[in-house]
């Protein structure tokens, strides 16, 4: 995956996609102590970055090869953006989610009209059933994020931010299983080596810090984190080989500094933005990242969270 | 006040203001049969619009004017706005709030360096104070909204929704005092007179509905809505006779439609939005506006909500 890709996958959806804001932040800069600006991809279609990764490897499915189907096995951002992405290109989508999977998002991917298939507790068990559809039925899988096409269209948010801010000098962007990272790290460096990649997890789910750190893919045993979209177990392969060649550093963030940068970024920017989303803010916020006096930029990957679960943040800050 | 003095104030507050995005909402557009376009005016410095009226008419003074100093007399958004402008400027301010304002409106006016005298409960006192300042020490009275530099301020959120949607048909405007209104409509009907301009009151707070309805400036003897940045007893005399010549409907919308909108713009949107600035939202959900299949951009006008007060709204849902 190459600087070309991005570029050809920027072209490739740039009628499905919304190009986001990149939004000043005079008041995080004043307490960082650098410029700093928000790409807000909670802004995105379907209240997430993932509908630029689903959209570019839908889209580069041959006709026919997508009017057999698609299937995923995410019921996060990644699933409603794959069955919003199949319903704008006329094409089925199946999803696969766990049986105990919450109402709420079980709707959200129906409500973009695809069909969803509850399947045992266990990732292994949906990805299983995910490959039985794609053996028996013909259909496409379309992997959240170890998958160059995802990963290219993810990648686009970096051509993005440098149009907006050609003269940045740091890029801060979440860490979930790598592909948001591997993308926006391949376009930046490609077309400026000097910009600096920082990639920020949760302290409670570091698998691409102790992976890079070990020098290999590293599984983690346990993660507890309120940050849902971060929860992986291992880096992908493909995006763990970019992020151990591109990423300059990854930065580690406590729980209560995500809720409390979600609360700043409601509060202070008026932007709803998910815990995982919040991550990079709150790298800012604690004085984790180390530079100072440079255009910064932190990457905001969406905004899907429950309203219930809002109010019980809001609660709790008087606690 | 014409096209003219909206495109000078472009220039002038270029630098200093955020060129906000205009956020196309499949989902809304949806529900009311429209192509919808927020223009995100939350996102704006200070957290609302009047930012750009208080820029342009700072930028409008002579230094020597500006120097001795502006007053306002508003603890909302538009003394938040003046006092952030006059800090960026380098001149001082005094802003003029009622003895029982909120501790936390006079904490965010002193936040940006103003100078906070509470005084007396009315309007009308707090306008003698100010009046008293601008005799007695040479300051500039920075009126909320009567004043053609505010006006054509507002205004430039216009242009930007042009540039951005030249093919617009219909924008929605809230109206407080009508300076919004009136910059917009001038912008707007003056590059492509067909555009439609729409306004939208509270139900509860209709002075600008009443006022062209009677075909004279017409006073409310009460206002009860939760929507607190519309809450003006009689339209300008200025923006009275702007609207009248080219708006082309009010439309009002109840209480309860308000809120929903202001939750539907967080829940979907990812945008927090007061409830001032969720009139227009509220005018689309609840089918008072009356086309169909139009491009339709809804001006979200400001994002200053406590987080307790969203709170209470939060929780008051499940009721």
């Amino acid at each position: 995956m190459s600087l070309f890709d991005v570029v050809r996958a920027r072209v490739r959806i740039a009628s499905m996609v919304n190009r986001t804001v990149l939004d000043p932040s005079a008041t995080l800069g004043g307490l960082c102590g650098n410029d700093v600006f928000l790409k807000a991809e909670n802004l995105q279609k379907t209240g997430a970055f993932k509908f630029r990764g689903a959209c570019n490897a839908l889209m580069s499915l041959e006709r026919e090869e997508g009017l057999r189907g698609v299937v995923t096995a995410s019921s996060g951002n990644h699933g409603q953006a794959v069955a919003c992405a199949a319903a704008r290109l006329g094409y089925s989508a199946v999803v696969v989610v766990p049986v105990d999977a919450s109402p709420a998002k079980v709707a959200a991917v129906e409500g973009y009209g695809a069909k969803v298939i509850p399947w045992g507790t266990t990732s292994l068990e949906r990805l299983d059933k995910a490959s039985e559809l794609v053996r028996q039925e013909g259909m496409t899988f379309i992997h959240p994020y170890d998958d160059d096409r995802v990963m290219a269209g993810q990648g686009t948010i970096g051509l993005e931010i440098i149009d907006d801010l050609p003269d940045v000098d740091a890029v801060l962007v979440p860490i979930g299983g790598g592909g948001l990272l591997s993308g926006v790290a391949t376009a930046l460096k490609g077309i400026r080596p000097g910009i600096r990649v920082y990639g920020v997890e949760s302290e409670r789910s570091n698998c691409m810090y102790r992976s890079l750190h070990a020098g290999k893919r590293t599984p983690l045993e346990r993660i507890a984190t309120v940050a849902d979209g971060l929860r992986t177990t291992i880096p992908g392969e493909r995006t763990f080989e970019i992020a151990r060649r591109l990423v300059d550093d990854v930065l580690l963030v406590r729980e209560e500094e995500i809720i409390e940068a979600l609360l700043f970024l409601l509060e202070r920017e008026k932007l709803l933005v998910e815990p995982s989303g919040a991550v990079t803010v709150a790298a800012l916020l604690s004085g984790r990242f180390p530079l100072r006096h440079r255009k910064v930029v932190a990457l905001l990957s969406g905004g899907n969270i429950a309203l219930d679960r809002l109010e019980e943040f809001l609660a709790a800050r008087r606690r």
